[in-house]
């Protein structure tokens, strides 16, 4: 039998130390294509390249794998890699990340990893994000690998459905303190931000963005509960945002 | 009793005249702000600014209108206007457009137009995303805009709920042939994508996502529905991604 195809993408960049452990996991799995942007893409959400070409460039940053970087998003990648690079030969599983940092609860709207792998779900492809709670460029994957390597394989030995998209993230936690897997639902937490003001060195005015993660949600089954205590967060996930509750009280709004 | 603040942003930049469109109704309703892109930013998705400084300048395209643009995303502008330019003074509604093309089904996940209103959403402001089926540059507004004026004097009236966000879609079409509002959900449409391959003038070849729309949801329920049968698409949105039903079938995965 054929090896699984596996697709991997980020949005850190090709040489971040978290897609090379993803590349790890996924080539003892399968055949793997790495498709992933030329430079960090943090924070580009679902953003895709309407106004300018894109550039496509074979690399070799994983001896044996072949890999392209793109000038694009997170999601050009994956649009890339189906039309330009596998040339629409069939992916069995889409691996995002593994982000140096969180994308639990809301961050799924601003991650371009999460976004990547959302977009391979929207092309009927399995695919998964994974974050790792730990922004740092040298942040460690060690503990974080067993998991990884046992939700690919979970999903690569499920029948296929469609829209299969997986949200993971995973605390930065010693393995013997990782308590396994938890499916979750998004926690209903925000940002507190704030705009740093700066004037820059020709005395213009700048602003920069800046916060922290703040979460009101008291839920146990929220993908931030099961991090602070220690499991591995699952929530699986979807590009249907309509809120169904809210169709029945809008009726009015129709006669109105 | 005060005028109600309304907080105008969208995707296309300020100069766009679809925004000019919405100024003009948003006036006639209560105060307005405006904070929006400088340059065109469809796209873009949630994208957020997070590696380099905003800029953010007053400026008067709509004579009596504090107006403002920023070189960030939608959403950068939403949250420019919150701690900048009003600092943290309560807006009673967010609208985003005229969007110079559909908004509907998918087209949400990578729209600044409605990203911008959803971030308002996130930051418990009541918020409508607008759209006009109509990419040119000199599209005719007017039709849309009595329908425009309706949705925005039902969100002012109504009791505030929190994360109330609409995506509205208005069809090309004249008056006489507007049919009505219609809630709606987002519809499982697709784009059938390609990239357009060509060489730059030194040599070196380039990649350029084209495509087009392609619906195969058959729902007389769904956005797309309503707009291809003459309605003005109304789709209550959320920034809740969890596929509920999806978590009982994983539970397998926790012991995995």
């Amino acid at each position: 039998m054929s090896k699984p195809l596996i697709l991997v993408t980020n949005d850190d960049g090709i040489v971040a130390p978290g897609i090379r452990a993803l590349v790890e996991i996924a080539s003892s799995l399968g055949d793997v294509v790495v498709v992933a942007p030329d430079s960090p893409q943090s924070g580009k959400g679902h953003a895709i390249t309407i106004h300018e070409p894109l550039r496509l460039k074979k690399v070799n940053p994983f001896p044996g794998i072949e890999a392209w970087e793109s000038s694009g998003t997170p999601v050009d990648c994956v649009k890339l890699a189906k039309h330009i690079v596998l040339k629409g030969r069939p992916v069995d599983l889409c691996v995002s990340g593994i982000n140096h940092g969180s994308n639990a609860s809301i961050n799924i709207l601003y991650s371009g990893t999460l976004s990547a792998a959302m977009e391979a779900a929207l092309e009927s492809i399995r695919s998964v994000g994974f974050s790792l709670l730990d922004y740092s460029f040298d942040a460690d994957f060690e503990p974080a690998k067993p998991w990884v390597r046992r939700v690919m394989e979970f999903m690569l030995s499920r029948p296929f459905q469609p829209g299969q998209l997986l949200n993971v993230n995973i605390p930065k936690l010693p393995s013997a303190e990782l308590r396994g897997l938890r499916i979750c639902r998004q926690a209903d937490a925000r940002w507190k931000e704030k705009m740093v003001e700066g004037c820059d060195p020709s005395g213009q005015p700048y602003y920069w963005l800046s916060g922290e993660f703040s979460n009101g949600d008291q839920g146990t089954d929220t993908d931030v509960w099961a991090l602070e205590n220690g499991y591995i967060s699952v929530v699986p996930s979807m590009h249907d945002l309509t809120n169904y509750p809210a169709i029945e009280t809008l009726k009015g709004l129709e006669n109105a």
